[in-house]
């Protein structure tokens, strides 16, 4: 079953490629942009059908490989937690 | 107010850093991982409170900067439409 981690930049953190994005929107002329974080969205395709497991497992990896704790937040989602 | 892009690499298209992310999963002896598909997570703060605007200038930004079409995939979510 797939398993998503959403990792992103923590709130005051510096978030070079965020300003880096913002700054180039701007230059295109999307004047309206007024912050930019941009982070990484990991699917996870894991051999086993239990969904509480997979979510386990998948914090799991994400404390230890997938997210930077002290720089980073993570959250684990099902797919079928995302209704959009 | 805030819309979210999400930019994925395309079914089919090589994803080195989803291979190099699931090999140093096995390596940590997460042996269930089968496949691992490394994406962006953009959250933009745009000066509107019109969020079909806001959805459709997204749309434009990730069609010109934020994702490139011929090896990604992109969506365009409002954080209310994310019930997780």
């Amino acid at each position: 079953m797939v398993v998503i981690v959403e990792v992103m930049p923590k709130e005051g953190i510096l978030d070079p490629q965020g300003v880096a994005v913002r700054n180039a929107l701007h230059q295109l002329q999307y004047a309206e942009v007024q912050q930019v974080k941009v982070g990484k969205r990991i699917i996870l395709e894991l051999d086993t059908n239990d969904p509480v497991a997979a979510k386990s497992r998948a914090e799991e990896m994400a404390e230890t490989l997938l997210a930077n704790e002290n720089v980073e937040t993570f959250r684990v989602i099902l797919p079928e937690e995302v209704s959009a």
